[in-house]
């Protein structure tokens, strides 16, 4: 990995910084975030600005460029990836650590006074505008929107914004039709005596009109934003998307229907024209809401006296709770996952001794088994492909400079998932395909009881996922070892692969609790740097749990795991299990063999049958 | 208990809420908070101004009163006190049910267009103003400060502010002198680049000059505050306490030292216009820190722009963590605490069957007990002394009209603690002196597991105490069943018994990092509605750990227990534990065995001795 040189292209950013056909005024500063103007977490390339200015594409970073000095924040992650993709014009802010000045303190140290700082409005969250606007403004400098975005002013190649075709979802993956939807969250704006609704993530947009896209490699979703009004539906979409025959009769587009489901199509830019045409006609007791996270752009548009902001938006939580239809896609998604994995791992048994398997090599191999499946659309992230010392690299992902040939030495570990029509999959198994030392074995053992107890636990109905943590580090804690990362992120239904508002991690407070239908990961690890990564996940469902005294009614949880791939057996010293967490593994063995079992026998996928056979023989302690 | 007839009082409050000699303009609704004006959660009785407009005597509460209304905000744990001790001029508001109001929803929908809403900006904290004012300023209205209390100029025969004698406390106590704690605190100042530091909270005064009192009952406090500058100290005093010679000497008041540490004594009631002084003479980058909790009134002394907030103040982090003095202190304290309570038990074993022993005679013997002990001060807080269904009622104090007889059929519980001059002390035991029911067996070994859970958990430096909020539960879970409130709080030494920043609770998200020497309790319960309450508490040190991998030199922490009382193993299921539980138990009374053994030996207690050997017998599991 070389650093992008970026000497020029700083200096046309200085250059635009003070030219009044995009400024009004000269800004000193100029702050560059990840996201899009959706808050998305996988971006489209086009909106990769801060990897363009800087030649760093971790996925977490600002950049903020000054007359004199051009700085990149980063958490831990992407402290040596972004030192080995930026060149000597940048300074590397490690967050977290102690010395690390925040953005703003370091604005003020280094501003001239009364400096002008510029920020695209439509990137930043209103949130992180207000919260460094107060304290640039209480050090004499002003935070200002620069309307045109002054990196898209330079970026001559910048790729056009994906405006791919649609996929139009019906009921038997949905379980509810847009419509109902639509009245649902009617019933909810009501609840809170709002008139308005602005849906601003796009993950939001797609599960409301169940339509999926195409338009950010991962996510099945497009760009568009939608304003629900009590009897108006807008939906802001470009190109001729809406001119698909299938989509139109999804939309009911062509039909006469009562005017309040009458979908108004109107061009992805009108957004914010049409919000403040809202804003502005308001009556005085109307109320708008939005996400405390939606843009500064759009927030603004709406009256301060009429913003209703909630961290998470009432689309968040219901499209978190999934209905029959979703958790029998769910399902279906992860039996044929499973099945691609069976094969994955027979073949990597086979393969592995002869040497020529390399991470990117099984990657591409588990891709194609999934795209095997039926229908299987794409990859859900992706995928963590590592052997070894590359193991221990979180959030790796095999590129040529650092791919590892896998070996009988070496513990492999492969995080990966995918999008199937009826499901989105996300799956971590840490194999061995020679002997594990001890020490392996005794780490992979504390995850695998950390990963039993979070999914072996039963709480009461009304839980925070946050509460769940510690369960998953109490046996590595016990030895001195933990990870540092959360144990567990929400799962979409043919949706992203991350999505709150529920999770389980020591590191949030703010999630909602977990209730029946939400789906989450269980995904404690290990690593060792410089040696290993170990990592179990499963995906798994909330569902009710039978106890013996039930919470005077208030009702009990528990997870039941969707993903059905053996936990290899190899890896586990068995005599460090309890009794109970060695049966946890012989029935959830017995599950991939009953279930799994059928499926590659269905498929006719019969050295794969015999291997699961093998992988999920029961593990018995020595007493 | 019948309820307090208010409504000649509101009629005064209501005159003076429009008399020009109190307000500036009339304001149409006045709220009365529960506190004192340090933000204490233990008040003195002239500062009970809510109960004596409302009658409402519990811990928390928030009264308004409007010409027309008078409403009272509280949690659960006083739904049913409220509603006996107040008349039908007030209206009850539930806080956590669905449909109660918030106290800014409430006043928006009473108020009448543009109204003032006034309140003692002494009692208010910052923040809370801060929310208050926001609210009714976006529906029109404003919240004003009313300089004098508008409940004292109508309660005539309101008591004096204690001004009692004050206790110096040696090195041997603090393990530092106060000229040294200023060193330090003057160097956090200096990190943060602050000039100024006011010290609002009681016990954070007492604790920085090394002296305590007993204005406030339970908490061994005075009233004062305290502002130190780099090269300044005033103490803001009343009274003629400090012409005790023992406190001049104390203070070194009458010794010439260098300029930066001799203290000047003020008046108590000149701190607002010494701060105003302050806050009028500071230069540009001048910074003034202040707890975020402090009054409304000290907080707006200090321009905005000058102000460092922070949640928790340097000195309430460096009072949690015990030097060794302060914990030898405790240990001792908690040792003398162990040998009344054994005398207690003995003699409730005897005197339970005769069925003359109340709930509260039972409190009484047990201060009786205490005060026999060297260095007793007072109790630490009202003893909760609880049998059968009254045990569920978690902030249970015995009075006449509730109190039951113990009897051997009921389950005792006893949570009750004291001040000694070399520490503080709070334990709770649930006795049975009959034969528990299965159930009852069953829930306390739960309750025990919990406890135990906790106590002997292993994790990294670093973690807040929140995050082993769930290993209490999670026995109690697995059966579904658990309680309503935090596993534990911060125990001051010789000072508050709940102190910050640290705690266990599932509850709060902005607890300090536990570190060794922090001192919190560890109090899981069960309670049955109309039956009985089981809680198990030990005050517990937080200690370095010894673990096999030790977090790669982080280190990891553990806890170990102050209060050395045996925990009756009748009541204990002891199937119901593993083998580790069973050890922990035999290892802990193996420990109150020899330690407090000797003690009771060397005071010649030997009934009580002969008890705590019985009642320390090991169990063992039948295999």
């Amino acid at each position: 990995m070389s650093p992008k040189i970026t000497t020029e292209l700083l200096k046309q950013l200085r250059q635009v910084m003070k030219n009044p056909r995009y400024v009004q005024e000269p800004v000193q500063a100029y702050i560059v975030p990840s996201g899009d103007a959706h808050q998305s977490e996988y971006i489209a390339p086009c909106d990769c600005r801060r990897a363009f200015i800087s030649g760093f594409d971790g996925s977490a970073g600002t950049a903020i460029v000054t007359e004199q000095h051009a700085a990149m924040w980063t958490d831990g992650r992407y402290f040596l990836q972004a030192a080995h993709q930026m060149d000597s014009n940048w300074t590397l802010m490690k967050m977290g650590l102690k010395d690390t000045p925040t953005q703003e303190d370091w604005l003020v140290s280094v501003l001239p006074e009364g400096s002008k700082v510029g920020v695209d409005p439509f990137i930043i969250p209103a949130d992180q505008w207000k919260r460094m606007s107060k304290a640039l403004r209480s050090a004499g400098h002003d935070l200002v929107p620069v309307k045109e975005n002054l990196i898209d002013t330079i970026w001559t190649d910048c790729p056009q914004r994906p405006c791919k075709p649609l996929i139009t979802l019906d009921l038997s993956y949905t379980g509810v039709s847009w419509r109902d939807k639509i009245v649902a969250l009617r019933s909810k704006m009501a609840e809170r005596k709002v008139m308005w609704f602005v849906v601003t993530a796009l993950d939001e947009v797609a599960w409301l009109f169940n339509l999926r896209g195409s338009d950010v490699e991962y996510n099945p979703v497009f760009f568009a934003y939608a304003v629900i009004g009590m009897n108006t539906i807008r939906l802001f979409i470009d190109g001729d998307r809406m001119m698909d025959p299938a989509v139109r009769e999804h939309l009911q587009l062509d039909s006469t229907l009562e005017p309040e489901f009458k979908i108004q199509v109107m061009p992805y830019g009108s957004i914010l024209l049409e919000l403040q045409a809202v804003g502005a006609g308001l009556s005085p007791k109307e109320k708008v809401w939005l996400s405390d996270k939606a843009s500064y752009a759009l927030t603004e548009a709406i009256p301060k006296a009429h913003r209703y902001l909630t961290p998470y938006t009432p689309i968040c939580i219901a499209k978190a709770v999934k209905n029959t239809a979703e958790t029998e896609g769910m399902r279906r998604a992860h039996i044929k996952d499973a099945v691609a994995l069976c094969e994955l791992f027979n073949w990597l048994e086979k393969e592995v001794p002869k040497g020529t398997v390399t991470e990117i090599v099984a990657a591409d191999k588990a891709e194609e088994f999934r795209s095997q499946q039926k229908d299987f659309v794409e990859l859900s992230f992706a995928t963590i492909s590592s052997t070894g010392p590359n193991g221990a690299i979180i959030h790796y992902k095999p590129v040529p400079e650092t791919n590892r040939t896998l070996s009988v030495n070496e513990i492999y570990l492969l995080d990966s998932g995918a999008q199937y029509k009826d499901g989105t999959t996300d799956v971590t198994r840490t194999m061995h395909f020679g002997t594990p030392s001890a020490y392996e074995k005794e780490c992979f053992t504390y995850v695998l009881k950390g990963h039993i107890a979070v999914s072996a636990a039963i709480f009461p109905n009304g839980t925070k996922g946050h509460l769940l943590d510690s369960f998953a580090r109490s046996a590595l804690w016990d030895c001195g070892l933990d990870y540092l990362h959360g144990t567990g992120h929400g799962v979409g239904s043919f949706l992203n692969v991350h999505e709150g508002p529920c999770g389980i991690s020591y590191k949030t407070f703010a999630d909602e609790p977990l209730e029946a239908g939400m789906i989450v990961s269980d995904e404690p690890g290990y690593y060792e740097d410089g040696s290993f990564g170990i990592r179990i996940e499963n995906v798994v469902l909330v569902i009710p749990a039978e106890t013996k005294y039930n919470f005077k009614n208030r009702g009990s949880l528990t997870f039941e795991p969707l993903t059905l791939v053996p936990i290899q057996t190899k890896m586990i010293d068995v005599n460090l299990l309890t009794e109970k967490e060695c049966n946890w593994v012989n029935e959830y063995h017995q599950k991939c063999r009953e279930v799994v079992g059928a499926e590659l026998e269905r498929q006719g996928r019969q050295a794969a049958l015999r291997w699961l056979l093998r992988e999920t023989e029961p593990v018995a302690r020595v007493q």
